[in-house]
């Protein structure tokens, strides 16, 4: 029996055997509804997937994505416009909310080697036949990092592999600094506006990211149009501004982009690089990295390239020129609103960009027609006299590329509105075949599992809970994972960092949020490149578009259980869990951090380095580190047990009806994780239990501020950071106190 | 400071140190020595060190590889004669032991591409202007696999790794057989020879085995002439005869190729390849591997050329032709043997083999000129009075590449007097810059813990000993190596598995062997190709030949201390603890086995691979396995503890002097470990403890009918095989208890 007939009749097993288990699903209750409410939902469900069309979802991805699209581009302003007709069209109230935003574009790219021999970047990516959409480029912005400072250089690379931290530390072993150097860095791993900032404080002039192809190139399968992989010449955009100091327009840092705002000097901005940077593709790295010579790198730097990979410093010379239009334009946010029926002052947001630095058809389009589904179907649905319960706001954020800028300049600037009303913010962004995956404030865990529990994946049959829980169980990367893949009641949603228009709303302001993908079975590398288009899309990502349609269930059917609930779903008990193991992780974080460093500590002092190390090599003994003391994590534990207590008592409410005073207090309880001082310098981030890490960039840091003063080696700070997180827990363990009595 | 200066510094500050731990060291009786016997021993060490000439020993290195030197070659002959020359000189009884071999060299080799497109592979090694050896090829055997069966094949390749067992139910895992294909597979990880006995064993009809670049090309280093590295049209050539079966000439399995041996037929001979079997180079690979197609490989199958690595089948094909002279050829051993002063009959041998697939700088020369320089010193210590106490024969083998065929004629020749007079068997082959790496019997293990500890390492002053724990401590692949390294009073020796011309003696006769190298801080790829030359070696392997002295010493002080001791220095404690770390590994990988068994039947049962899985893809679940039984390891425990009483009894025996008949008890003990009867399926060879793994083939098995039958599912087998091994340690332990009376 082949994979597809086996496939079948396993999905003909499973089906069969599924209409029990959905009858038993249909028999419980939806979390914040009672018997009837659950059916009514149920019904209205079943309602609102009738009304998602794969083949206008299809259409709209094609239309949307048919151009170039970024933001201040002819065909961003069209797109705008037409998603502003279609909301209106189908029921909404609908405005297109204007920020004047810095959005820096390309004047000058120039890249050439110096020395040894001479090579000129072409920095192009090629038209390719066989996808038309690859020719349609009169609007184009060519490849390059928004918010890179202008600049023109000339020294000698570094090989700094991808740019992190620890990079540094084995070219310190090396006796190898950047200082006066251009590096060179492989795109992955951190968020790329990473590697600048780092590269920038160690003392580089300049910064150049590629693309290896062994991350996501010709080393993991058939390259474009072949195959979903890079193409040679395509290069990765992206935008480098600082984010995890303040996403959003550099100019206005906590306040909206309104015409009439006090706006920074572009030379006092912070979140421009301190150094020109260029993303280049690996046809154009490869001439570079052939002429670089030094020390050969470890294995795990190597890349795909046919070359021996070296550290330099140099030989290879190479001149950099970037100059930049420093252009002010307009974002369109498209803001459509549905007035709630019961509680027209709560407020579920559900957003997805509609900028793409090209034709963006993965990037958000994918994410968007589904978004659009979903709010087409509830405007029908409103329509014949199911309007939810409370106010709806679809939005079709603009200037995300760049930095989150339309979102974040919208949540700042109706920030005193959206504190009082927002209930919680559901994100989407592109899309793909695969897994669901959910990432998000803890309180909202429990909904989630019970909404993929209810929705079908569309390759097997079962549940996208079911099916996710079968893909941890086979390759979780522990063994927490794997048994809790088959034991725990839901799965655990991932904690956010950043990389979508979340972040305002609960980094910044506390809203419970959500963002929500499937994903893991097209993994490719047309993200930002020309090659996200339509054809691309429709032939490697999701034929069809059944992922786009499930991803529509899963965010609708999550949006309209927020928006009809008696009781908002939020619970505690699964916060606390995960809260308990964010702790438990940062006591072991401490621990190693503390062994190895004696470990490493004695092996220097007893000259065990300069005995076993190759003398004829430069690599020397690492650096010797401080000893890492003992920190006060009782508070904590103290704070944790408490609001145990309080969650296990609030368990017994959760399937009641509540006011609006108590739903005021759950949704407003995220509010209570957030303080305002903010993060250790980066006063724009709150929120105390979810962070972007500073030298990660889009990868979450929880208990940002415990745990980055430890791994930064910040060891005085850490007891005045547990005492804030205790505090804030101490205060949302009080709130669930009140809610429980 | 730069890492020489910091080096210069280390070196006099540990040297300053070491005096006085020199002093304390001589203070300290030798193993088997008394007092005054130890400080003759360590005068005449001492005296044997000044003797050792790395000047002339590079000379001899330039001329015994200066051409070609296979067995049957004119340089080989020549070598041979020039080896008997300087024996003869030094004072020893020299004779020229020849025997009639069969020798199988290339008449046709012949590889194309046949579809798509076409391509023919040059098979060809690059002289290189650099490397004046590389033009001088009068004599040169091209690349080729010796012990191919002839044949003429065409089919569709299909890539297997690594061509072992695991890669094979990848295979399995994507729905893809080798039945009636061609597998072409990567150098490395296994002995070149288990790649088309099991591509065999699976129904391919041919076999490719080449050098992908990611393991000893560019992804490693500079490549040759700029670094060591393998050249792009190198290729490793090498026997592929199932020396896992016998090794030797293929013709006379167990005894001597005199002329007038009984032969088998070439027809019958089983350790010729059951299909034609070709070593290429990776400029010759990279077009075949770049027409495949199919399923993309795994992660961590992936090599070194800039493309996508597919696992066929085709639609690549392949058309394979080769025949091979199928000749008789002498194989020339020198014997070189200088008559004990005391003990006669009791022999300690000392060898190297001197053949080489071309001229064999590294392989075999670089270990050999250490061997030269070891007899002469003891040949001129002998002239002035202080002859060994114990026989001592340097043999330099010839037909070693082969299949240590040399030495396994010798030793099957001579069987009955080894097994009566052979009191140990000191290997060596190749050798270069870096650590001590020492493999053997471990009744020998204390004896080279005394010897590494008094030799010092030519880059850091320490002993190489120190050197090596240092090593290991820093980058042991696991905790108990890491503490053993910082702790044990000994280092462990490794267990032997083959792959040189320790196997006869150690595997077919039970004589304890120990095997000595120096190696890891330059490695290359220039193991049996066209650039294994004295330019290569000089440069780039050990230049001034600093570690060529250092392996004289520890070779030479090895058998010295064998030769001239009191009591000879054989115990058993650290026997005991390692054969005791054996068990303990196969009770671990028995249970590993079993759970990861049922863990993998459960998941299939379950259906998760099914959900799991990608279903456009190939990719399958594994097949379910029969349960693993739990095993009687009761009656090995109940051994062990008694070895382990008597070895600790014998512990206060190891300084005095012993008896002939003591003596001959503790050299014929390693013959207690082998059983008349052999390994199942291979009765030549006879030990019990260690053996070339089945299907990894130099890569050792301990107590291997044991292990061998858990891992290869016979599990009938176990507990007989348990019982075999019992009862081999039961005799061992009644023997060292007589010697402990």
């Amino acid at each position: 029996m082949n994979r597809s007939a086996k496939t079948l009749a396993l999905s003909i097993s499973l089906i069969s055997g599924l209409a029990s288990t959905q009858s038993l699903l249909a028999a419980e209750t939806l979390l914040g509804f009672d018997a009837a409410g659950s059916a009514a939902q149920r019904a209205l469900e079943a309602d609102f997937d009738s009304r998602i069309d794969a083949r206008e979802m299809e259409a709209w991805l094609r239309d949307l994505s048919f151009e170039p699209h970024h933001v201040g581009s002819p065909k961003g302003y069209a797109n705008a416009q037409r998603l502003a007709e279609l909301f209106t069209s189908w029921g909404y109230a609908t405005e297109i909310a204007e920020y004047e935003i810095l959005f820096p574009t390309p004047k000058t790219r120039e890249l050439e080697l110096v020395s040894p021999g001479s090579f000129t970047a072409s920095l192009t990516e090629e038209a390719l036949d066989e996808d038309p959409s690859t020719s349609r480029t009169q609007d184009l912005l060519p490849p390059y990092n928004a918010f890179s400072r202008d600049g023109e250089v000339e020294a000698e690379l570094v090989f700094v592999n991808y740019g992190m931290p620890a990079d540094y530390e084995v070219l310190e072993r090396h006796g190898i600094s950047v200082e006066g150097k251009i590096a060179i860095a492989k795109y992955g791993r951190s968020w790329r506006g990473i590697k600048p900032k780092l590269a920038g404080e160690k003392g580089a002039i300049g910064t150049l990211i590629y693309s290896d192809p062994l991350d996501d190139g010709y080393g993991q399968g058939e390259t474009y149009p072949q195959g979903p992989f890079k193409h040679e010449s395509a290069v990765q955009r992206g935008s480098v501004m600082d984010m995890p100091t303040y996403p959003g327009d550099v100019l206005t840092p906590g306040i909206g982009a309104t015409p009439d705002a006090v706006r920074l000097d572009r030379a006092d901005a912070p979140t421009i690089t301190e150094i020109p940077v260029l993303p280049i593709s690996h046809k154009d790295a490869m001439p570079l990295l052939a002429a670089m010579g030094g020390d050969v790198v470890p294995a795990e730097w190597r890349g795909g390239l046919p070359i021996t990979y070296h550290m330099g410093p140099g030989p290879a010379r190479v001149r950099l020129k970037l100059e930049f239009n420093w252009t002010m334009v307009t974002a369109y946010n498209v803001i459509a609103r549905l007035e709630g029926s019961e509680f027209p002052d709560e407020w579920v947001i559900r957003g997805n960009h509609h900028d793409g630095w090209n034709h963006g058809a993965a990037d958000p389009i994918s994410g968007l027609v589904a978004l659009m589904a979903e709010a087409k179907a509830v405007g029908e649905l409103a329509q014949a006299g199911n309007a939810p319960a409370r106010t709806l706001i679809y939005a079709a954020w603009d200037a995300e590329e760049p930095g989150l800028i339309g979102s974040t300049e919208w949540v700042e600037h109706h920030a005193a509105e959206l504190s009082e009303h927002a209930v919680a913010y559901l994100n989407t962004d592109g899309n793909s075949r695969g897994f669901i995956n959910i990432g998000g404030s803890h309180t909202l865990e429990k909904l989630m599992g019970g909404v993929t529990a209810d929705v079908i994946d569309p390759q097997t049959g079962v549940s996208v809970d079911a099916r996710r829980r079968a893909m941890l169980t086979l390759e979780g990367s522990n063994a927490r994972i794997k048994n809790e893949a088959k034991n725990r009641a839901q799965l655990r949603i991932s904690p956010l960092g950043s990389g979508s228009d979340y972040t305002p709303f609960l980094q910044h302001l506390g809203i419970a949020s959500i963002n929500i993908a499937f994903g893991g079975e097209a993994q490719d590398g047309s993200y930002h490149t020309l090659y996200d288009t339509y054809e691309h899309y429709l032939k490697f990502r999701d034929p069809g578009l059944y992922y786009g349609v499930a991803l529509a269930q899963v965010a609708g059917r999550a949006t309209l259980r927020i928006a009809n609930a008696q009781r908002l779903p939020f619970e505690f008990a699964g916060l606390t869990d995960n809260i308990a193991l964010y702790l438990s992780e940062i006591e072991a974080l401490t621990d190693a951090l503390r062994s190895g460093t004696e470990d490493t500590n004695s092996l220097i002092d007893a000259g065990t380095y300069d005995l076993a190390l190759d003398p004829t090599k430069n690599l020397g003994a690492p650096s010797s580190n401080q000893p890492v003391p003992y920190f006060n994590f009782a508070r904590l534990h103290n704070a944790l047990t408490r609001l145990d207590a309080a969650a296990t008592a609030y368990e017994g409410k959760v399937d009641q009806p509540a006011s609006a005073e108590v739903n005021r207090l759950l949704y407003s309880s995220e509010r209570l994780l957030t303080r305002g001082h903010g993060l250790a310098g980066r006063p724009w981030f709150k929120h105390h239990l979810y962070a972007p890490g500073f030298y990660t960039g889009y990868g979450v840091k929880t208990l940002p501020g415990v745990r980055e003063s430890i791994e930064q080696l910040q060891f005085d700070a850490v007891d005045e950071q547990i005492v804030i997180a205790a505090q804030m827990i101490e205060e949302l363990a009080a709130r669930v106190e009140d809610l429980s009595r």
